[in-house]
């Protein structure tokens, strides 16, 4: 079913925590009725019928009543299924604006899904995806921005990942949005007067103030350009080990990890021809490749390594090439750096064991035929750790690329979040330059007040003032159950 | 350190659901002033310090505050990390005893560990494993049966499994070994009377009720037996498909699995020589093993192969022995299932394919040499599912033995959950048959006396009445951070 045909009336149940085992699970349910559903299945409905919005009832989920000799069973004879805490919540006053009950319980899988099983058997439907979260857009609780960031912020992979949603959770870029909106819609206004009463010669005179559109449109570029370092920061980048057996491609795999900045560092062998893990790249969530096979080959088996380490290179973001310091530059190395450099592929050379030697190679040493191969050069040790540092933030400077020039901590503010709010800001600063330059070709007012409102619509369906089922399933469609 | 060692004054933080992105995640404090603690990193202090017990408050998480220019952040000027709602216990009412707040955000990683690296930030102690518990046990929150229930419950792996912690964790098994002690103190009662008006004939007779002592005893017998069957609803079994190529160990594996009674049903290759994955035979969580390697091999192959499978058949509770109604039982099966009888292994043979064919072998097949071997054998179709559920049925009656004569579902109330508790309810009932003989033989009164306190000590320890710091140390150090 498609989010945009959910029955947003009915009382709804879903598992909000992962089935793993761990100390507490939440079944979270919401609805029309669900404060009575969920009493039907608790020890003590009139404590809960009772209780007030924002408060806490203690007692135990119970199994249905069952059958026994032609009699249904009493309250007291009911199976216990786990003594949980029930926190409360009475309309409006609720994540979704509906009455709501959070039962927070032990979080062994089987207990969460047998209290699961004993609220849809009082009444709940199973939630679909994102429907909590609709439902709070659906009454009016969370704009989209916000609604959106809740899945930004339950899939941050990075502390930095986690800020940026969290900041649109807070509504930075709702903020950010109604401010270019406020402009757009002043603008508008003086349009507005002026068709109406095109003889008051002084209401003419600067009614379209381009100044005033022109700061809106480069407000929207900013937020254009800033989606490039977000979606850097959501979806990540993939860099890959590479080097010659010995140059100390897993102790730099590992010295990487050991920063211990990786959220998740499980080092999961995918395959038998590399190891891949997660790290953090000043913010950057970055799928580190080692390509472990290469080690203990034999010559010939060295050769396919070598083509397989360059089959993985040519789809990574970001390779760091890896050269023992104290053996120097050999010629399958330099032969390796100018097939990279023909297929544009980002480098980072990577001179390692440089505790050993100290000395830097100069730039020429990476020079091909052209003379116009100046890789950055980093020294480091994987085995002492010194120069990881350095080498991770030129790697995530180099990984922002253009991106990164400005300061990357100060564009939090009202960055966009989504493919779909960065769409919808370039199509309101298409509007926003064609209603200019219309302006300045004397075009009709009424053609450049389409163009405004144009923009505002645009602007509209980023907090979804203005919306439709399609977007609506674009973005509710893609959260997990539970949210 | 060791849970006796812990300091379980200070105020404690975990995060209390697993890291992995879903809707909600809780980090949970305890302690003494764990609300003020929570206080310093949460936007609303004031509302949480006057916020009653049992109450929500709702707000933000905020970093600690940093120096800008050489000035401390004013509140609103801090990073906001996630919104969430808090839920305010004041003690003694909450789960430890003492004053304590439950942070419940968004489910993403990285804002649950931002979440708790605030809190610790703001002067919480990281819980030690089963500290939360620990604490509730220490605050006479519950007892040691209950508090073991935790554990039980969050572990275990199918809903029957569950059932019986959540009994113990509602005080089934307190409540049994509460009765029990009732009646030794009883006789004790009259013993101690005895001894001090020794002169007194009429209290003299009758004084040692040994019906009394007899009951206990055999209650106390009830519950050690009841262990084994806890045991296996705890620990499972392995149970392995073995069978020739093509007898349809893949398919039945599968239809084992989509019987969709498994809470964890993935399916991992850990090696390349078998499949293993979890499915519920009755309530008895059964790790299933196929040995799938034998597929499509060659006959040298396979003999390897076969090896193999019989290694694994080795170490299994139980043998699905599969042979292919269509081709009838070969040579090859004849010797697995002699060689299997000669090993003690329990087998059920599965009579596959036998939509195909209808007719059931006679048990004069699967005799051996002494002719002494009559396997049970199920006739069913893993393609069609036919059968699937008598043979499960059959597996788990064959997995509990003799544990299993009894109708199991009635020996749940009181039953103890862990070695421990068995231990002790043996060491009671030791005691008790030694009073009783004592009584028989004519011992003088002290001797039972002694006897029947001892028997009281041992079950004290079950509830933790009486306890020492290695009964601590061995319950929580077992348990996980959060609990």
């Amino acid at each position: 079913m498609k989010p945009s045909e959910y029955d947003l009336d009915e009382p709804i149940v879903a598992i909000a925590t992962a089935l793993v085992p761990s100390a507490l699970g939440i079944v979270r349910t919401s609805g029309k009725g669900a404060i009575e559903l969920v009493a039907r299945a608790f020890s003590r409905p009139e404590a809960l019928r009772s209780a007030s919005g924002g408060t806490l009832v203690h007692g135990w989920v119970l199994a249905p009543a069952k059958d026994v000799a032609g009699m249904k069973q009493e309250k007291s004879e009911r199976e216990k299924i786990d003594e949980v805490v029930l926190a409360v919540y009475r309309a409006p006053k609720s994540f979704t604006g509906e009455d709501a009950v959070e039962i927070t319980g032990h979080g062994g899988p089987a207990t969460v899904l047998a209290v699961y099983r004993a609220l849809v058997a009082a009444g709940f439907r199973p939630a679909e995806r994102g429907e909590f979260s609709l439902r709070a857009f659906a009454n009016g609780k969370a704009d989209l921005t916000r609604t959106e960031a809740i899945r930004e912020i339950i899939d941050a992979k990075t502390d930095e990942a986690r800020g940026h949603a969290a900041d649109r959770l807070a509504g930075s870029l709702s903020a950010e949005i109604g401010e270019i909106k406020a402009m757009i819609t002043r603008v508008l206004a003086a349009i507005g007067v002026e068709i109406e009463y095109p003889e008051d010669e002084e209401t003419t005179h600067g009614a379209f103030d381009s100044s005033l559109v022109e700061e809106a449109s480069a407000r929207l570029r900013v937020l254009e350009s800033a989606w490039a370092v977000e979606k850097m920061y959501q979806d990540g980048a993939r860099v890959v080990l590479a080097g010659k057996t010995n140059a100390g491609k897993s102790s730099l795999f590992n010295a990487l990890l050991k920063e211990d900045r990786a959220i998740v560092s499980d080092v999961h062998g995918t395959t038998r021809d590399w190891l891949e893990s997660t790290a953090d790249f000043a913010g950057i969530p970055v799928r580190v490749f080692d390509t472990a096979g290469l080690r203990e080959t034999t010559d010939l088996v060295e050769a396919e390594g070598v083509d397989r380490s360059r089959s993985l290179a040519g789809h990574a973001d970001l390779v760091l090439y890896l050269v023992d310091a104290t053996a120097g530059l050999s010629a399958d190395d330099s032969e390796f750096l100018e097939r990279a450099y023909g297929d544009k592929t980002a480098i980072i050379l990577v001179w390692n064991k440089a505790d050993k030697t100290g000395a830097l190679p100069t730039p020429a040493i990476f020079s091909a035929q052209d003379g116009a191969i100046a890789y950055s050069a980093i020294p480091c040790s994987a085995k002492t750790g010194a120069g990881i540092e350095a080498l991770v933030a030129e790697a995530a400077r180099l990984l922002m690329g253009d991106k990164g020039e400005r300061d990357l901590r100060n564009v939090r503010s009202g960055a966009p979040g989504s493919e779909r709010q960065k769409i919808a800001i370039e199509t309101a600063n298409a509007f926003l330059v064609h209603a200019i330059a219309a302006a300045t070709q004397g075009f009709p007012k009424d053609a450049i007040e389409q163009d405004l409102e144009e923009a505002l619509s645009a602007l509209g369906e980023i907090t979804g003032e203005v919306t439709s089922s399609d977007i609506l399933d674009a973005i509710f469609s893609g959260f997990c159950v539970g949210k």
